[in-house]
């Protein structure tokens, strides 16, 4: 039994959006609250300016809020670059205290679990949840700087360029009801430009797991988003389903196929991936749609591969994880 | 009040260690559980051996307990290199649910905090903290190839090569009683060979907030341990300390200079560093001090340097945190 109920309902209280440019263009594009023109931000490095897209969505938050830092307890949060060092370089400027967490593009799920955690154990602190990546700086991480131009192959996912926060404590709107944490799975797949055929199996995994642990079947929930499977990790996510005999074909949807117009965006390719990817769509279409009533229970799960560039060079496999989150209505049995 | 009180007592059940060839040659050298002959560990790569050395210590202490990964609800912990594949490679042989942290080498106390969040929230689950570094591993992504013999300043630490699991869950001798999230701290610090010394003020920050939110002061406390400021930082961190009024000479001890003895392992330097560091001491230091009756409250304060290769190449300066931990003895009041 790896899945936490939170018997005192932490529950998400604000929510704050910075987006890059592709990402405005998008069909999430007007309900962000913030929308950069350019990848610089302002700044001189492609890290820099992903310190400042996530120093924004926390300033942001606190503004619409009317909260100073100190009235924050704990930030937890992650990002793509080596060490953390969005999350850490921004917390600097936010204050706050800060726990940072790694797990790729699933890092806000498992960010959302800790928070949640740490409001049910600390009876009622507010906790600050943040995910940031930028573009540029992930592809010259992880595969090559972007301005070399090299071509990739139609499997391959586009880094979404943004930061979301969510403000977690008691009395909000939406309840982080339940969370169960991904293990680690390995298929054994190389190649890092088809991550999402990578991740599809842990998102099974966590699925499975998180309905074996509540007892529940895929009907009981309105929708379940996975992080950013994209296309290619989509279409294998629910194939490996239908091999167990779960059908969650018109109650499955894609982080990283919401985030993108793929008929007009083209460079995206299989659809959108980074850990700000499953930050904006859920905060600029799932706790939409769960405040509209359009949803009363959503399963997010957020995938995350897990390889470093270190890894992948010494010829090795990409490890996958997917933490999955209950989102409810605060009115919901 | 950043201050996380644990009113359920979560605890530690049990812990192991294994430890690499220096380490094995310090003061604590006949405590660890394992003892590796070389940095190797019987594998290709330094990343290898360090996954390795982390898999074998949460194996290790599995075997002890007589439990299966099945046992264990989640894996908490995280290590020094990109992408925390260390954690995220092991934990694919452990098989338990992961939740990755980075606050480099203060992932211990951020790890502990969150699996006592874990047992507090989750009602009495078993929840493993590890952590791991490697010396050659590290050495290779933060700064050299130990192979090229570059010369280090005397302040230069000497990261651990070990790793360390700690399980945590209800009714254990040790209690995790408190928690304090530091806050990220940059006085500019620039010398990625001085970590003790930009790690300090992130040390009395996390202190001072801890003894204002406990309405404690450090006579309260048994002995209160710094992760790995070493022979500089341990000496800035007592004179900060001081300009505030706050005297913790006798009280204060390092972990850095514990595991390993300077006067004939010149070679560390200013003494000892790495996620393993407080690892190690924690396991074979400071609990069987609790355990025995040395100490009855200690609290535990692992300090984190947040910058990577790519932040230190652009120019920028060396943010810090420290994770406060208060481990009782169960007894105690």
């Amino acid at each position: 039994m790896t899945t936490f109920r939170f018997e005192s309902r932490p529950s998400l209280l604000s929510m704050a959006t910075v987006a890059g440019p592709d990402e405005a263009k998008g069909p999430l594009g007007e309900k962000f609250d913030q929308v950069v023109p350019d990848l610089w931000v302002g700044q001189k490095s492609w890290e820099q300016a992903e310190q400042e897209l996530l120093a924004r969505a926390g300033q942001t938050l606190l503004v619409k809020e009317n909260l100073t830092a100190a009235d924050v307890d704990l930030m937890v949060g992650g990002d793509l670059l080596d060490q953390l060092v969005t999350t850490h370089f921004a917390s600097r400027t936010l204050d706050i205290p800060t726990f940072g967490m790694f797990s790729a593009c699933a890092t806000l799920t498992a960010s959302l679990a800790v928070a949640a955690m740490a409001v049910d154990a600390g009876y009622g602190q507010k906790v600050l949840v943040t995910v940031a990546s930028h573009h540029h700086a992930a592809e010259r991480q992880y595969r090559y700087p972007v301005e070399l131009g090299i071509q990739k192959p139609a499997t391959a996912q586009w880094t979404a360029t943004g930061a979301a926060a969510f403000l977690i404590g008691k009395g909000g709107p939406v309840v982080v009801r339940e969370a169960t944490p991904g293990r680690v799975v390995d298929y054994g797949v190389k190649d890092p430009f088809d991550m999402g055929g990578a991740m599809a199996p842990a998102a099974r995994d966590t699925l499975l797991r998180h309905l074996q642990d509540t007892g529940r079947t895929v009907k009981d929930y309105d929708a379940i988003f996975t992080g950013d499977l994209a296309a290619v990790g989509s279409t294998l996510f629910r194939d490996l389903l239908k091999e167990e005999g779960v059908q969650v074909e018109g109650i499955h949807h894609d982080c990283g196929l919401i985030l993108y117009d793929r008929s007009s965006q083209k460079a995206v390719q299989a659809g959108g991936s980074g850990a700000a990817c499953s930050g904006l769509v859920t905060a600029a279409h799932i706790i939409p749609g769960l405040l509209s009533g359009e949803w009363r229970r959503v399963l997010l799960l957020a995938t995350g591969a897990l390889h470093s560039p270190t890894t992948y060079r010494q010829g090795e496999s990409i490890p996958c994880i997917a933490h999955g989150v209950v989102l409810e209505r605060a009115e919901a049995p």
